[in-house]
């Protein structure tokens, strides 16, 4: 029965989705608002707006609207990489002699190397069609970035990355990918705002940091005549376009007779894990369906697994909205793990509701557990997967393994979100042993926890 | 009606290829035989069997089989990663305002980056099949060596790649995907050989050359019990299994009742354009049908265009058979131009023979229009393209352009070889206009061609 399911299920173009899900709408207890950062009231559409687009605030904001229309446009540009293929891990299967079932989502066939485009193109868009002239946002890694220029590329609009001055300089690779696409690339802290200019005097020999970049993003956003701040993770709105992802698979294993016992997904800011799993969590929150849902992230930056739900600043400079989430504290320096995509101090308010609220469950592990699961990955299923995806793979393989203890025929489904090309110097260290973990003390968590702002709520 | 045909065509499981078709057994003119390098004789089977495997030494031999029947293991290691998109480029089209229409077929979609995986796996499993330890090969810029390492890696076969010295210390991140797939790659030349011993005795400082990592690949092999020496391009046998990019292409367009009138490729070696074409020359060498074929190649390395149709050696260090071809002498030293995979003396027997007979074009460019075209793609259709393959993405813009100068609605089908991420220098250094054309004068070329051997026919 099982061989009848084919290796790569590739929705046709009339098969694929419409509509963003907006899993908000199916939530008892929403996400909690955002919140202003000098008034600690709720943040008005108004005030958003001056940093966001319109219609991408509306989007933000809307707990109700169960659908959204995708526009054209941003259908047509889906067309040129999606579908992404539904891949049945029969190789993996295999090698691990496991009875599990195991599939994948594979978000890594597009030039940005990950799922990001699928967000990108959609704020890209509403930025064009608010008649803006460009959007600013910062980049680690560069992934994000990456997925932005390739937007904005398409859609003729000018694109403003901040990029960290050390991935600058050492990671060139992604930089000169963004500038094929046309995208102004500058290292951060740079003289170009006030806030880049303070740090450099302060700090002649800085590196940059994420918090400095979007700092910098944000105030070139807010002081230029036409454009937009942007942001690749974290937000509602983004979550909803994500939503693409577990659409497409929820159709394609809906044809196939699929029903996933349990769906793995790795999280950094939750944009890839929210977009997964929503309808599927739809269906659990309206009583439809159950699944198992698991949440993946590094030892050293456990943000679901040892963080604090509360509010906190969204970055570490402070001068964006506070959200409520599982955060380490937005003092929080992880430590230089290979995964940069989840790096990050906090958790989508989305998603830390509903692990709040018991709908999901989460694991942490350190990395060169994760990089030994890419390696045997790569070698049986032959894609090359990104660092961060590698978390997911890591938590599927335990799953898988202990099926084969038990004999249990379970149906695993996890996001593969993207290729590892770009980080081949951490795939190096792990080959040659000089990898090391990294898990923070209680007292090191503790200490950027105690420093939180207090709010009510 | 043209919109009726989908951005992507993928074949289901059903529709793929199940054999691979050998373009000789179509052809009046044969492509000569391979002279054994001491003897000048045409190399027996047996010769050959001391160097390639026994299964594909038949193949490579066989000029009158139409049709090989793909073995299962292959066709099930093809769907990991097959079948590649045949893209209509809506976005290209609109961006040029041509009437043409234009097709690509993306063969990038794999951790090898290439085409070159659908030789890889096929090398790799006859190894295997007859009960061989493992395969040794040598390397440039890595995709090939990349590709092998894969295939051995899902076969459970030794991988032993010899890596251009100056590659494997300045293009690191190649040379980890290889590790991360389990092969043992040493820089060339190294003291694992006598030839590699005697070259580094005579240079202590030698950067090393494809070569001399071909003469050290092949001496390890021979030397080594149960062990063979494969190659990714030029021979017929790796035609003949490329034929799979041409025969899935011509089954989708011909799903879709699409005639290409002209069909583009890069040639470096010939494996893609040779199995792109493939099919479609086969129906053209019967009469069935005709097509325009372009072959496209680096002005710095113009085989066709500017080599000689003669027997030549197929490595530099002269210890491997000979083959009648357009070559430039095995002693022409091609610029440093960023298409690595295209900087080949010579062009596969099959495709020189073709052209030769007058069923191909040919056409060359240098870098720089190159690297502009492709950077005019990959903002318009989203893909980094590489090198390589850009080459072929310049010809088929011309031809666009043209289309739009003269009204004519064409239909044009070009190959995408792959993708351009681990070619990011290059495109640095296009960014920066630091990038420079280096256009071999006739006395470079004339001076290489004057050592060509001295055989008959």
């Amino acid at each position: 029965m099982s061989k009848t399911i084919p290796y790569k299920i590739y929705l046709s173009e009339e098969e694929m989705p419409t509509t963003w899900y907006n899993l908000r709408a199916d939530m008892k207890n929403k996400p909690a608002p955002l919140l202003n950062p000098q008034t600690l009231k709720p943040m008005s559409e108004k005030e958003l707006e001056a940093v966001f687009c319109a219609e991408l605030v509306k989007q933000e904001l809307d707990n109700d609207t169960r659908e959204f229309e995708i526009p054209r446009e941003i259908l047509d540009f889906y067309k040129m990489y999606r579908p992404a293929p539904l891949v049945r891990a029969y190789c993996l299967e295999e090698a691990l002699k496991t009875p599990a079932k195991i599939y994948y989502k594979f978000e890594g066939n597009n030039t940005s190397g990950s799922h990001k485009l699928n967000s990108a193109i959609a704020q890209a868009y509403y930025a064009k069609n608010q008649g803006l002239k460009g959007v600013t946002t910062e980049t680690g890694a560069g992934q994000w970035g990456t997925a932005l220029s390739m937007a904005c590329a398409f859609l003729g609009l000018d694109c403003k990355v901040y990029m960290v001055k050390i991935s600058y300089e050492q990671k060139p690779f992604r930089r000169e990918v963004m500038r094929t696409y046309g995208a102004s690339v500058t290292p951060s802290p740079s003289r170009e705002t006030e806030v880049g200019r303070r740090i450099l005097d302060a700090h002649p020999g800085t590196n940059g940091s994420l918090g400095c970049a979007i700092s910098e993003a944000v105030e070139k956003a807010v002081g230029t005549e036409g454009y937009r701040y942007v942001l690749g993770s974290v937000l509602n709105q983004v979550l909803l376009h994500q939503s693409v992802i577990g659409t497409e698979t929820k159709i394609a294993m809906d044809k196939y007779g699929i029903h996933p016992d349990v769906i793995i997904g790795c999280a950094g800011g939750g944009s890839n894990l929210g977009g997964l799993i929503a309808p599927f969590m739809g269906e659990k929150l309206r009583g439809e369906a159950d699944y198992r849902f698991v949440a993946v992230e590094p030892a050293s930056c456990p943000s679901l697994t040892r963080g604090r739900f509360a509010y906190d600043f969204c970055d570490t400079g402070m001068v964006c909205p506070l959200a409520k989430m599982y955060t380490l504290g937005s003092d929080f320096i992880p430590s230089p793990n290979h995964a940069g995509g989840l790096r990050y101090h906090g958790m989508s308010p989305v998603l830390s509701q509903l692990y709040h609220d018991g709908y999901m469950e989460a694991v942490s592990y350190p990395q060169t557990d994760v990089f030994e699961a890419a390696e045997r990955f790569a070698r049986t299923e032959g894609i090359l997967p990104a660092p961060e995806s590698s978390h997911a793979i890591k938590a599927a393989l335990d799953e898988a393994e202990r099926c084969r203890e038990t004999g249990e025929e379970k149906t695993i489904l996890f996001g593969l979100t993207g290729t590892g090309y770009f980080d081949m110097y951490a795939y190096e260290s792990f080959h040659d042993g000089k990898m090391t973990d990294f898990v923070p003390t209680d007292e090191d968590i503790e200490k950027s926890l105690s420093k939180l702002p207090k709010v009510e709520g």
